[in-house]
C-alpha cells in the first residue's frame, strides 16, 4: 500500500468532519454520497417506526440552525461554529430564560475547561447546549434567547451496504458507523478506513464474499441485524467492528463475547507479529456494536481492531477528537492491520503432506546438498510448516505452534503447494 | 443473621462441652437430644457387628469414672475433671503398677507441656491415661493404682438425622461429627453451625432437599454411606463436611477428591467474593469425612468449608481447642459463610435473554436517558449480566466471567427476572 | 544394575570407535557384527533403488584409503588416521591440484581450530576432506595429491532388528542409528545403551513386545517404516530414539510432534521424579529420527530420552565428540533412566479399590491402632494411593495428583494388590 493512502484518508475524513451525523437525517445522507465517490454503497431507508428487535427506529432528526444570544442580542454559541454545541436530538425551541434556568440545558466537563462534550438524548425530548467550562463560567448574569432550529418527524434510518462476492458464499463482514458529527477519531476513522480496504477488497481474487456496512451504531447494527440475521449466523466466519482506528498511539484488540473465533484467532495473530505492544481488552471493555452483533442468540465471530479505543483517550466524546488526534501514518497503520486481517483471512486454509515421512528437500531444490554442522537449521522454517501441516491445523495454528510468524508461515505454504509437498486438506 | 447468633451456638456448645462423646455411647445419646431441642432430630440406632463396607459397628464404649491414685490413695488424674484424661475406648482396668510399668500406658506431648492429648483406640483393646507432659514429669516413683470404670458391650452406634424437603427431590447434603469429647473447634464448632443452618434452612422456601446428619466421624459416615448411597449418589448435588468452623482465625476450603463439583465452585465463590484470604487446601490435606463421602466408586460431591483447619492449628485434639478458641463471632463467620454457599445453591439457576441484541433499557427505566461521556459505564452490570446470561452459563459462571460479586449477579437477575428481559433457562 | 555397566557400555563403544560407518557399507554391518555378540540381532539388507516413501535406498559407499600428499609425497591427512577426514560418500578421485583448487574441497572449523569437523554428502555427488583449521591454515602453496579409493555401487542398506516378544502383542518401540564414523556420544552412546536394555529386556518377564531397531538415520528410519508402517501404528503403545545418551553433563527430553503420548508421560515423570533439573525442549528442536517417526500421516508415539542434546554441546559433530566425552557413569546414567521408564511403562495400570470407603487398614496391618495427634499422616501414601486408584487413573496420573514418586506409587500399589484392596481395572 502506498503512504499516500494515509493522506488520501485523512482527505476524505477532513471533508467529512464538518458534517452533522446523527442517527438519522441528512448528515448521513450527505456522509454515504461522499463515501459513494469512492465504494459503490447501496444506500438503504428504514422508515420510522419499524421494530428491530427490542427497539423501534425513532423519528428522523434535522437540524438547521442553532444558537444562544445574550442580552446585547450578541451569539454566545452557534451551531456553524461546532455542531457539538447542540444536544444531539434536540428538540425545537426558542425561548427566553435567565441564566440560571439557561444552567439545566447546559453541559460542560470541568475537567476538561477546553473541551466542547458531545451529549445525545435519542429517546428522551430534550434540548440542550454542550460549550466548554470556560465558556460556561464566563457567562454573565442576565436573559438569553436559546434558538435550535430543528425537526423531529417521521422519516427514515439510512444506512450504506456494500456486498463484494467471492468464489464461496461464506461471508467476512465489516460494520463501521456513521452516526457521530463532528469527531475523527471515535467517527470518521472507521468509515475512511473500512471504504479503503472496500477499494482494496474490489481489486483482489476473493475466497470470501464481503458484507460492508456503514450504519449508526447501536440503532443501525440493530436494524441491520433484524433485517439479515439468518444470512449473517449463516455465512459470516469472521467480522470486524472498525472504529477508532486512527490515531497513531496505539493499536488495540477487543474480542468477541466469548472468544476464540476465528476473527478473534486472526487479529491476535496478525497484531501478535506485527505490533506486539498491542492493548488486549476484554469483552467487559467493550462499547460499541459488537454489543448487538455478539449478543447471545446473535452469536457473530466479530472482534475490534483499533488504535486507541474509545473511552480509553482524553480526546474520546469531545470536540478535541479532531483531524490532530486522527493522522495519515495513523489511518495507514489501522488501514495496515486490517488488511494484513484479511490478507490471512483468504490464506488461512488447512494444508496436509502429500508424502510419508519427511520429504527428500534436495530433490526439490529445498535443501542444501552438503551436510555440515548447521545445515539442518537452514531449512526450519520449511521443515517445521511440513511437520505441522497434517490436515488438522490452518496457517494459524501452524505459527502458533511453530512460533513462525504467521506472513511467513504463508509464504513458505506457497512454495511448499508449489513443489507438490503440500495439498489443501 | 443477628450477631446474638454466634453468641447462642457458642452458649450450646459450652452446654455440649463437658459431654464425654465418642464413637458410640451415652455421651453421643445426651448430645444428640440437647440438639433436639433447637432442630427436630430423628435419632438412628446401629447394632454393634452391622457390616459397613470393610468395617463394622463395633461394641458400645460407656465410661462411669477412671482415676490414678499414687502411693497415699491421692488422685493424680480424675476423669471427672478432664474427660480426655482416659483414652477414648479404653478397656476397664483396675490394677497396681509402678510409674515404671504405668509409662506404657501414659500419653503427653513433650513440645506442648501444659496440654492434655486427645489419644483413641478404638479397634485395639487398650487401657490409657492422657495428662500434660508438665503433670508427667512431676509423677514420684512409687506404685500407682489405675481405675477405669469402662464398659464395651454389644450396643449401638448412634446417630441424627434431619430431612428437609425442598420443592424437588434433588439434595443438599450437610455432614458433622459428634464423637469427640471436650474440644471445641475441632468437634462442637460442626454440630452447632449445622444446627443454625438446619434452622434457618427450616424457615426457608426451598428447591432443594436437605439431607442433614450428625454422626460419629469415619464408622459414623460409612455406616450412613452403607445404608443410603444409592439414593445419595442419584440425589445429592452437593454436599458440605461441617468441622473446625468456631474460630475466628481464617477461611478455609478442602475441595473434593477431583474438584470442580457444584459444591466446590459454590465454596469457591462464596470465599472469594467474602474473604478473599481464604486458605485453599489440597484433597490431600484431608482428614475428615470427605475421605468416605469422595472415596472412589462413591463419589459424592462434597467439600469442606472451614475456619482453622484440623492438624492446622496448635490447639488441635488437646486440651487446649477449648471454648476460647472457638468465639461467638467465629462461629458467626462461619455459620455466614456457609449461609451464603446454601443461598447461592438455591439461586444458582441458568437464565436467557427473552430479546436478541441488547435490550433497550430505557423503555424499562433500567438506563440513563441522556448520553454522555460516562454514562455507559452507569448501567454495566446489568448489561454484563445480560450479556452473559445466554442459557449455557449458572450465576457462578457469570460471575466468573463478568468479576461481579456473586451476590450482586443475583440481584441483578432478579430485576431483570422482573423487567421480562431474563427467563430461567 | 552394576556399575559395571557404564564400563562394560565404555569398552564396547571403544571398540566400535575406529570404524568407518556411513548410512551404507561394510562399518554398519561390522559394527552389528559386534553387536550380535551382546544380543541376538537380525541382519537385513535393503537393495540399492528400493523405494522409502518420498526417498530411494542410495548406492552403497565403501571406502578402503584415503590420503592428501604434498609435493614432496608426504601424506598432509591420512584416512587411516582418522576417518572423519574424508566427507562421508565422497566419490573417488586421484587428483593433482593447486592449494587453490584444493580448498574447494576441504572443511574446517575457524571457531574450533583443533577439531575435525563431520562432513557429509549422501546425495550430491562430491570428494572433500575435513581438516583441523590449524592444520588447513598450515598448508603451505603447491601441488597436491588427493587420493580417497572408494567404490560407490549398487548394494544394499543394512539394518539390525530384534523382537522380544511379550505376553500382549502391543509394542514398545526402541530405535537408534549406527552411521556415524568415529564420533562417541552422538553415534556409539545410543546402540551400546540400547543394546545393554535389550540384554536386560531379554530377561524379564514382559507385558509389552519390544521391537528395537539399528538402523542409518533417516534413510533408515524411512526404510523402515515403508516396510512396517500398519504394524507399527497398530502396535506400538510408546517409543523412544535413542541418540546422545552417554556423557555426563545433563539429562534431556524432547517431546513427540504434539506431545502427551504416553512415551512423553512415561519419559517427564522419570525425569522429574529422578533429574528433576533435566533440561525439556520443544520438537522444533529435533533433529534425529523423531522427524519420520512422529511425521504426519506417521504419527508414532516417540520421544528421544537423552543426556546432552545433538547440536547443544561443543563437541558435537566433530573430532571432539569422543570417548572422552561419553564416559562410564554417563553411559550408566542415561542406561538408568532408560530402563526406569520401560520398568515404568511395563507397570503403568490402572487398578481400582475393591472396597466402597476408606477400607480398615488396621485389618491389613497397615493402620497404627492407636489414634495420635499425628498417626493420620503415616500411612499418607497408602491413603492417597487408595484414594486416586479409581478405574481411571494410571500410575503416572496417581504419581501427577498426589505427588508421590511413581516409584513409591508402584511399590504402594503393589503392597494393595497383596493386601487385596486394589485391582487392575
Amino acid at each position: 500500500m502506498a503512504v499516500s493512502d494515509g493522506q488520501a484518508m485523512h482527505d476524505v475524513a477532513s471533508e467529512l468532519f464538518p458534517i452533522c451525523r446523527s442517527i438519522t437525517g441528512d448528515g448521513v445522507r450527505r456522509t454515504l454520497q461522499i463515501l459513494q465517490r469512492h465504494v459503490p454503497l447501496t444506500v438503504h431507508e428504514v422508515p420510522t417506526g419499524t421494530r428491530a428487535f427490542d427497539w423501534t427506529v425513532p423519528q428522523e432528526w434535522n437540524i438547521r440552525d442553532a444558537y444562544l444570544l445574550d442580552e446585547a442580542g450578541q451569539k454566545v454559541l452557534d451551531f456553524r461554529e461546532n455542531n457539538l454545541h447542540v444536544v444531539s436530538y434536540s428538540v425545537p425551541v426558542d425561548t427566553r430564560l435567565t441564566l440560571s434556568e439557561l444552567q439545566g440545558h447546559l453541559h460542560s466537563l470541568p475537567h476538561m475547561p477546553d473541551a466542547i462534550p458531545y451529549v445525545t438524548s435519542y429517546y428522551e425530548r430534550r434540548w440542550g447546549f454542550c460549550l466548554t467550562h470556560a465558556q460556561r463560567q464566563a457567562l454573565p448574569e442576565g436573559t438569553y434567547r436559546a434558538v435550535i432550529d430543528s425537526e423531529l418527524r417521521d422519516g427514515s434510518l439510512t444506512y450504506g451496504e456494500l456486498i463484494l462476492p467471492g468464489s464461496t458464499s461464506e461471508e467476512v463482514f465489516l460494520s463501521t458507523y456513521v452516526c457521530h458529527p463532528s469527531m475523527a477519531n471515535n467517527e470518521l476513522s472507521g468509515p475512511v478506513v473500512t471504504t479503503w480496504l472496500a477499494k482494496w477488497l474490489a481489486e483482489q481474487p476473493r475466497r470470501y464474499t464481503y458484507r460492508i456496512i456503514f450504519i449508526p451504531e447501536t440503532i443501525g447494527s440493530l436494524t441491520y441485524l433484524s433485517r439479515h440475521l439468518e444470512q449473517m449466523q449463516t455465512k459470516i466466519v469472521a467480522g470486524f467492528n472498525l472504529t477508532c482506528i486512527g490515531d497513531d498511539r496505539a493499536y488495540s484488540y477487543l474480542p468477541s463475547r466469548n472468544g476464540g473465533t476465528l476473527a478473534d484467532r486472526v487479529a491476535l495473530k496478525v497484531l501478535q507479529d506485527t505490533h506486539p505492544d498491542f492493548i488486549r481488552y476484554s469483552y467487559l471493555d467493550r462499547g460499541s456494536d459488537e454489543r448487538q452483533y455478539c449478543s447471545p442468540g446473535v452469536d457473530l465471530p466479530v472482534v475490534s481492531v483499533m488504535r486507541s479505543k474509545y473511552r480509553e483517550y482524553a480526546e474520546y466524546h469531545t470536540s478535541k477528537d479532531d483531524l490532530a488526534v486522527v493522522t495519515p501514518p495513523g489511518l495507514q497503520g489501522g488501514y495496515g492491520v486490517m488488511r494484513n486481517c484479511l490478507e490471512l483471512l483468504e490464506n488461512n486454509r488447512v494444508y496436509v503432506n502429500t508424502r510419508l515421512g519427511e520429504p527428500q528437500l534436495g530433490k526439490y531444490g529445498l535443501y542444501p546438498t552438503l551436510g555440515t554442522r548447521d545445515s539442518s537449521s537452514l531449512v526450519q522454517d520449511t521443515v517445521n510448516v511440513l511437520a505441522y501441516a497434517d490436515g488438522t491445523r490452518d496457517l494459524i495454528s501452524i505459527s502458533d505452534v511453530t512460533a513462525i510468524p504467521v506472513s511467513r508461515v504463508a509464504t513458505t505454504v506457497q512454495t511448499l503447494v508449489a513443489a507438490g509437498l503440500l495439498v489443501e486438506a
